[in-house]
């Protein structure tokens, strides 16, 4: 292993670490001798890396700009329910992207700035993809993008204090709301074509009590 | 003045100067310190009151029983409505309950077994009546009282990283959730009979997706 080798293995333990404690803690209560005790590592090492703990969150805090591009496709609203599911899985997968989103949403928290970028970003693309949804007639009157963005940002942003440890059922927990939701987002052509599980070919959706309020309604009503 | 009731002041200073605080930073990143130099009072005041910042915490952390007790009426779902809505305006008011609901969300926190309250207890009233509504005939078919619970505690635990200073547009956003949730969960016949309003007099609701959407769905299939 070359030393630069050895450099970045010793980089990515350090962040990887501090997001566990950044999640678990938020950034007040978070320490470096914290970070140090799980690691193993020496503060020299630390500090050969990152200059502070504020650096340490900044770095922590900066997604990548490819985990905010939606997938390509005819349905809008499919792709922003694929889009929103994989996030979900990603966050309840990679502990880093949780921090991000927890120092995003802590107000006071010393790398605010950059810190705004997950959330802000994260909004930025719900409210494209239901803006589109809305141009190309996909959703039903009323149903508004800014608050079904405001909806769905409530879902997001709510990871912080419940999936510090354990995060298995986001992933399930967004379809459900989704499946509460769509009734009144998507028109009733469209409705019955979307699906809640990721993949390629299209399949019918999960039975939910969407489609079976529709039913009731549509019974009630005729 | 009495003392007695000098002393009560004093101690209700405290409660609610801790409680600003474990808003804005949570249970770790409090310091006894900052509530002395918020509330301008002696260390000797505060520990004449508290033994430590964990007792503080638990008091808190304990919510009257009473907040708890929905009110009474013919259709279990518009109790459940009030209810949440009364509940989500409480916490927009009083920093002292959404301190509470903090620290209940806070994993490792001081105080985690009582702080454990506040949202087992929400949880539990929202559940007994979304079980109620079901029994009683309210809910479609498939609308499951526990995923609804599920939701709506969603929305309640996010209370705690957006709303710490302010909370003006809490009862608004959750008049929202509302509206595009009630479609999927109530029956049509009693769907135009809800209102999102608090008020003693039943009034229509307010037109809003679920409606429409109803409106759009029963066209489509007629």
């Amino acid at each position: 292993m070359t030393r630069q080798h050895r450099g970045m293995k010793t980089r990515h333990l350090i962040v990887r670490t501090a997001a566990e404690v950044f999640c678990e803690r938020g950034y007040h209560g978070t320490s470096t001798t914290e970070i140090l005790t799980r690691s193993h590592l020496t503060r020299g090492a630390l500090y050969f890396h990152f200059d502070s703990k504020q650096q340490l969150a900044e770095t922590v805090a900066t997604v990548p700009a490819e985990l905010f591009v939606p997938p390509d496709g005819p349905v809008v609203l499919q792709c922003l329910v694929d889009f929103s599911l994989a996030h979900a899985d990603r966050l309840a997968t990679d502990v880093v992207l949780r921090a991000s989103m927890r120092l995003s949403a802590e107000h006071g928290s010393g790398c605010s700035q950059d810190a705004a970028l997950h959330e802000v970003k994260l909004r930025a693309v719900l409210l494209r993809l239901l803006q589109q949804a809305h141009s190309a007639g996909e959703l039903v009157p009323g149903a508004d993008p800014l608050e079904v963005t405001d909806v769905l940002m409530g879902f997001f942003t709510n990871v912080q204090p419940y999936w510090a440890k354990t995060t298995a059922d986001l992933t399930h927990r967004l379809a459900t709301l989704w499946r509460y939701l769509l009734p009144s987002i998507a028109t009733a052509e469209l409705l019955p074509r979307l699906r809640l599980h990721p993949g390629p070919a299209p399949q019918p959706a999960r039975p939910g009590p969407g489609e079976e309020a529709t039913v009731a309604m549509s019974g009630s009503v005729g």
